[in-house]
């Protein structure tokens, strides 16, 4: 996401003096309440979808979690390669590629 | 999220041989697991949660929507702008301010 | 459920003392957390899954639903006979039959 | 839930020739989904809260939970019980009497 977008992003929650929603708790809830939206475009069907619908509830999922990483002062590139240093370990390569089990089941 | 962390995203799923399972509808599924493992860190508390969880738990739901936009070629900016000027119609500042109404109860 | 089952149910929570956590809200983070570990069981297959495990995450989930309906003193068959006479309003067997878009579009 | 309120969902089901949509994956997909739309109910307030909107989505998620006992042929009561005896394993009265630790951290 470029400087630009996040800024909107939080002039968007200011102007509407929506800080005081934002706890985590509620930023958590909201997210997941968003990805179920975007689940809903493939309930009943893989791969007869609505690609507009999808974009709309990708993009309000990913609202949340930039609303998330700044109620947290978080940053993204840095709590993600920190995750992808731990998924490096609990996936190697060597056993993970091809399958999609578990770590726990490896 | 930077280039560099997009691209090491990508070929961790590609090392792994991993995207004959990410169809769009597997991710959808996944971004909703995530984030419901993130909701777990609040489950019972809004205030008393363990901050390294949850970093952890909201990097996993940025890396999966970070693999869905990848599965369907879509650009983050592009689809979150196109939502923000749909949320600022929903949401007109001078009926939003300071209330979390649905944009329907407005 | 039978009767049986219920008080089971009640007294696993009344010896925890853990009505204190069961709120609404509480409840409602519960079912969906519980959900998406159902879900995780169809995470990368629709028809490869642990059956075994299908079960312990549906009874989890049955298990905060009966929890939700003590905290709020609600009867299941009441507000399901409720509800199916909402959705035999919004799903005409003429209309609905066969297909599976949502109400909104039939 | 009594045997005339499940007959009534299932011929519901029948009546709209939806069976063959009820896949066990798709109906793990909407209790979510449906779980979801009661956790909206709380999104911003744990106590602010429409009675009548968490009365008509916890029908639903009781609803596809249902129809998910009858497209695995299972037994609701049987589960429930099969998974209330593991976690009174899981959570000892002595271990677990008014804390909501995890049983791993227990």
């Amino acid at each position: 996401m470029t400087d630009q977008t996040k800024n909107r992003i939080r002039k968007f929650v200011e102007d509407r003096d929506w800080g005081q929603y934002h706890s985590p708790a509620n930023l958590a809830k909201s997210i997941s309440i968003e990805a179920n939206e975007l689940l809903e475009c493939f309930q009943w069907s893989d791969t007869d979808y609505d690609l507009q619908r999808v974009k709309e509830e990708l993009a309000d999922v990913l609202v949340y979690c930039q609303d998330m990483l700044d109620a947290l002062d978080l940053d993204e590139d840095e709590i993600i390669n920190m995750k992808m240093d731990m998924n490096a370990k609990k996936y190697p390569v060597e056993k993970a590629k091809g399958n999609n089990k578990k770590y726990t089941e490896l």
